[in-house]
């Protein structure tokens, strides 16, 4: 019998890390530990409901602006999105239109290639080498465009601007897209580089140094015309996707620098406290220039610490993925709550 | 020589109402003339920035429990999203995945056909008659799915649920979308169907009657089977696209009913005291259920009226579109916009 159900899009849905109800050490989501700046607190406090009867300004000019004054560009150089997810599928559609794969490491963020599928975009993942390392000259052929996370994901290795510039080179005929979600962590931006080369974009969120993960704002930088081709895409079907709230109070987080600075600097002290911390209970790990720790223990198997972690109300995450299903994923979060997680290492092993 | 620029999506841009920056009249884009609840703003001073840290419930769950007490359903009943633009596009992906042809009025909501090429979806327009009424009857024929706005718009139509039963009843294997975003304004609503017809989506917003298009949320009701196949195909390439403040936001606008029904009643005054006084200055017009009227002048040209409204800091909508190239979309104010309304448009007739 015919049914509207023949009809569903049959999909396979993403499951997110675990958001549990009650109180624990959640270390799998690599949020940020700290609150987001006093002023988005202040913010909202004197944000105008009245406003809200209106549709949000389709252009985002506001946020762009502010962005675009922070990293010494023009509004017209910035592009911002429902988080950075929204900002990179914005960015396939529009720049990864060739009949050629795009290239993107094996092991990477995952939804590189969900967008790949969703948009109907032929793609070829190219292996980083037994150090996670992403070998640059395997990016040098043919190919309908590029994208790696810098730091990667869930590898938390960096590399350099002479890197990123060499692919680059290599690639002036495709858009190029640097994937930089960490780089507040203590990589080398190259957003500088978009003034040079006009094939390439660099994307960054609020979501982890920003501390804003729940008001969904990611933005992308680039020349004028990669960010109007993108505008021109989205403006074809929704106009209207940020809400004046994540447009506003966005703004207000980039204008306290002082705040953000110092978070991001505390993170990072935890981390390389934490590394060594985890080496001296066996554990290896990435050169993390992120706010997470990519590790493998010694003898214990990365799954059963996972699971014995979870016993104790400690979420750190587990890809049961080839290559890195030995591997855990584990978010800085405050000094405690490392503390915490010490400890429970310390019991468990 | 080859460039990136060659992959770049070729795209028609949308061109929104006009969001002019000076002290207007503003009757172009069916935003509501009264702000939302005195509860919103109560919700925005006491919503807490610290929780912003983390990612959003991409369950959107507090959210569709409010909304599914408020209209007698269950939260697996009710999909979310950011406005109803994102939640018919979800839509159209998850449910139009026939080879045939899915049918809208030819004369209806102009992203239709928009979602329609971006999802590769075959579509056909069904004519409305020359009353612009929708020829119910055309509808009853093999195709992929439907969707039709109940009251149309721009045409302000609305039939009643009657009229809705008999679309269903004539295709019981397509999903049927009912896009009900100007449903509050005096029109009958099919959520009811809902228990009857596993097929039947409804669709509303929280952007006109609800004063809050600056908030972006949409939601749809329909079965539990057609809202789990929905949030499958979001969950599968994008878990968070609704913000914190807008799940909480949205919630705590439903909650204060009265002000909700004592705002859209004063709508449906104003529109109506409209009417009678167009009228009079030689209009004639659809039998409006919508917070904004469809009007045609006896004598001068709509275009022609729109042009000297605009001289007069009024701006209404005006589509060069064939059927309608003749006709205004004026969207209801509050009493003082209209009266300024009559006024210039007593001047320039």
């Amino acid at each position: 019998m015919k049914t509207w159900r023949d009809n569903v899009r049959k999909v396979v849905p993403y499951v997110p890390g675990e958001q549990p109800k009650r109180k624990v050490i959640k270390l799998n989501t690599n949020e940020n530990p700290y609150p987001p700046s006093p002023k988005v607190e202040e913010a909202l406090q004197g944000f105008d409901a009245e406003c809200l009867r209106l549709y949000p300004d389709p252009d985002c000019f506001s946020l762009r602006t502010v962005l675009a004054e922070y990293y010494g560009f023009e509004p017209e150089n910035v592009f911002v999105g429902v988080g950075s997810d929204d900002v990179i599928s914005m960015a396939f559609m529009t720049f990864f239109n060739s009949d050629k794969p795009i290239l993107f490491p094996d092991i990477t963020y995952s939804f590189y290639s969900v967008w790949a599928d969703l948009h109907k975009i032929p793609y070829e993942t190219v292996a980083v080498d037994e150090n996670f390392k992403i070998i640059k000259e395997d990016f040098y052929r043919e190919n309908g465009g590029v994208i790696f996370p810098n730091p990667n994901a869930p590898t938390a290795i960096c590399e350099t601007l002479e890197f990123v510039k060499d692919i680059l080179e290599n690639n002036r005929d495709v858009v190029v897209i640097v994937d930089e979600a960490y780089i507040d962590f203590g990589g080398e931006s190259v957003l500088e580089l978009t003034r040079e080369y006009d094939n390439l974009l660099v994307v960054q969120t609020f979501s982890k140094s920003r501390s804003m993960a729940g008001m969904r704002i990611g933005y992308a930088i680039g020349n004028q015309e990669l960010i109007k081709a993108m505008n021109d895409v989205k403006f074809s079907f929704n106009s209207y996707t940020m809400n004046q709230s994540a447009l506003y109070i966005g703004g207000e987080e980039v204008k306290d620098d002082e705040y953000f600075k110092k978070t991001t600097q505390k993170i990072i002290a935890t981390r390389e406290k934490t590394k060594e911390r985890l080496k001296e209970l066996g554990f290896e790990y990435t050169d993390s220039k992120a706010n997470f720790l990519f590790v493998t223990h010694k003898t214990k198997k990365a799954k059963d610490i996972f699971e014995d972690l979870k016993q104790k109300d400690i979420f750190v995450r587990y890809f049961n993925l080839p290559r890195i299903d030995n591997y855990l994923r584990i978010t800085i979060g405050t000094d405690e709550e490392m503390d915490s997680l010490i400890t429970a290492l310390k019991e468990i092993l």
